[in-house]
């Protein structure tokens, strides 16, 4: 038996493989229109959530049962589960991959995903975000929705917008686009928001061109994509550094209007008021779009992990 | 496209539209009877509940599993969802409308289906409970039970008894009665949990006889249906304005000797004492079976929400 | 119509009954390596838990949904139910039973399975744990995996280890256990968690032969099978007396050189430091077999309790 697929962080992704990821969403795109499939009929997928995230756990539910699986799972393991009682990750995974054929993990631990991938032998682990560590699954969507709304990736100018330290989308979709020539990124934050030095560290050597201002006007007309970020005040030491950081960058009307007219603004939602709600009626607008293709892209995901044509 | 068909509000069904769901509710019955259909194979109903309604929840779930389809959602959203995080409920609905076929909304605010229709272009919005406003599935269900147990709705005698302030049931059957005619209304409440004004003015207009007392053994032998309703210590502004309100009328074994051989005793359930157990062997007790037609009522909004046969 | 076969305690289960459960789990565990059934479609559990458990739950709607069927449910109905607005468990199970096929119930109190069977007169109630009471399913799984393990369970030497006045667990097992020939259990614990009585007085009229003892060293060369327990926190009095049961034994590589090469070490898991992780690798180590097995002994109760052929 092969060793099963996980899906741990940006970084495992080649150009190749996400050439073949996006045009498998694209296929999910059209059995969604048709109704959905029945192809994983008797399949079971595990949501074992230890942290909340409604949207991103709806999202992949969705996906499973578009795809014709079934759908066990949990809300908010923390809060009840065998984890009060000392249970460790590890011993939990063991556990539910017995019970199920792909489980998609969210925790509140850096690394937590490549741990659970360690013990799980039989059932592949998805990560659907690790604390502060990675969130490959929006990162693909996001990337996705790119190519799909602008027809390519290579050569475009990307603004990073708010926070850059704590905003763990950012981090992966800039490991993902370092798969591109002719990348440039504008990394847009408040002082103490900035993108981590790792994170540099790594598009340095694979050659992405970037740079990081405090002045967000200062790419308005140049730049085909604008990725706003909330600042995530749980993510925050104190209520002032999260002050500090919140607000600073707001997507308004003004701002459209120095817009390029095939700018595309993105945003891994929730948003709470970096983006008024008077741009939603613009066609730049991309963010509700963006979040209908985290269900193609899911979907795509699962395919890779349970379909027979799977290549491991 | 047409638009998508909403259940909102109790007042947009008609005479005839209500007929409609009747008819097609019986027939729900059947093919529960027969061991259910696959006729929503595919389709998805997210239940979006950002307050915890076990009963109201798992009756919708099992409604939409009857019919074949498959169920996403959360049990308790406000808790622990991207809206502790500040967004909005537009923003939620316009999200998870593109993961599911129809969402089940329940909400805490007056007023949170209609908004959340309004934005939900492509899916079907269900009103499940919004605040202290109105919960339009549980008003049909009571009054199908009504035409299903007593064989007409025209020309009956209905008590309303308990918290008529805060009890939206009461509310929204009232408006659903004033469909019919020769309907006769007796609200019983104490002082503090009267019938609002507005539920009056809206029975004026529609010319629906009724009248208010604080005795329920005025009408102990005349009423043919006796909607009992719980007070509801949470829609209370003080303990001491709820406790003036509970324990003021109990359906008991004493009142069922007063009562017509031939009377309904109804309640939305859940009770807290308001109806004594010694009344649930009496053949007049028809509150847990006006549950059970919850799950027809509920299959039959589906079908008029996602089936092809919808008239919209 | 025949009444529903209910699975409230494990005193219910004599030898031909356990060993037709056994013969079905091994069936299960076919259909599962085959891909699942469709043997179940149309038919809904309803896990209804009254405090969370994540690990039942997971198993039971594993089991439904490998059997083809559908699950609704809460994962903890206590925080935010109808309970919380004064419904007694009575009125709960009257209402969902009108919604579902099978309740799966996990209950804080000890009788609740047995309330809840005694109003359910359609639907089968399978008792997931009541209190301090039963857990009949996870004891048939213990059961199983010793049979399976080890080929017999007449004849065999049994070491319960830990908790025995709040681990229901270890009530359960020893109950069933009173079923087969010459079985011998050593009870291990601290002195302030010892077996109870009423347990002791079971197996005497019985005939089962047992010891009470508070030197795990002193059976660790010769029993047949190790059970081990957690000492639960939350169901002890005080820290205190938590602390004084709590570390006492624990199962380490030291305790595995003293052991018989074909012991069993079972546990009915989460473990929280009783087990050290160097013991996982060691054949012995049966615990992560055993939570599997939970999965085809729930697939086993549900085709008892729903299944065409089930005998009542």
């Amino acid at each position: 038996m092969n060793p099963p697929f996980h899906v741990i962080g940006s970084k495992q992704f080649d150009q190749i493989a996400l050439e073949q990821l996006f045009h498998s969403a694209a296929q999910m795109e059209q059995i969604v229109a048709a109704g959905g499939t029945t192809r994983f009929a008797g399949k079971i997928m595990c949501s074992l959530f230890f942290e909340a995230s409604t949207r991103t756990r709806l999202s992949f539910e969705s996906a499973m049962y578009r795809l014709g699986g079934s759908v066990i799972g949990t809300e908010n393991a923390a809060q009840f589960s065998s984890a009060i009682k000392g249970e460790t990750l590890e011993d939990t995974v063991r556990v539910v991959s017995g019970y199920c054929d792909v489980i998609v993990l969210r925790h509140t631990d850096v690394g937590a995903a490549h741990r659970a991938a360690e013990v799980s032998a039989r059932v592949p682990v998805v990560n659907a975000g690790d604390g502060s560590g990675e969130h490959p699954t929006q990162a693909l969507l996001d990337l996705y929705t790119i190519q799909k709304e602008l027809g390519r990736i290579e050569g475009l100018h990307i603004a990073m917008i708010g926070d850059l330290t704590y905003g763990r989308t950012v981090h992966s979709l800039s490991y993902l686009l370092s798969n591109y020539k002719d990348i440039k990124i504008t990394f847009i934050a408040p002082d103490n928001a900035r993108i981590p030095e790792a994170v540099k560290r790594y598009l340095d050597e694979k050659g992405v061109v970037y740079e990081e201002t405090g002045d967000l006007m200062k790419v308005s007309g140049t730049a085909d994509v604008f990725y706003q970020t909330r600042v995530q005040k749980e993510r925050f030491p104190s209520l002032e550094e999260y002050q500090l950081a919140a607000g600073k960058y707001i997507i308004n009307r003004h701002l459209l209007d120095h817009m390029r007219s095939d700018a595309l603004i993105l945003h891994p939602l929730p948003r709470a008021g970096e983006i008024d709600a008077e741009v939603d009626a613009d066609p730049r607008a991309g963010y509700f779009r963006q979040a209908q293709n985290g269900l193609f892209i899911r979907m795509a995901i699962l395919e890779n992990c349970l379909g027979a044509g799977s290549a491991r």
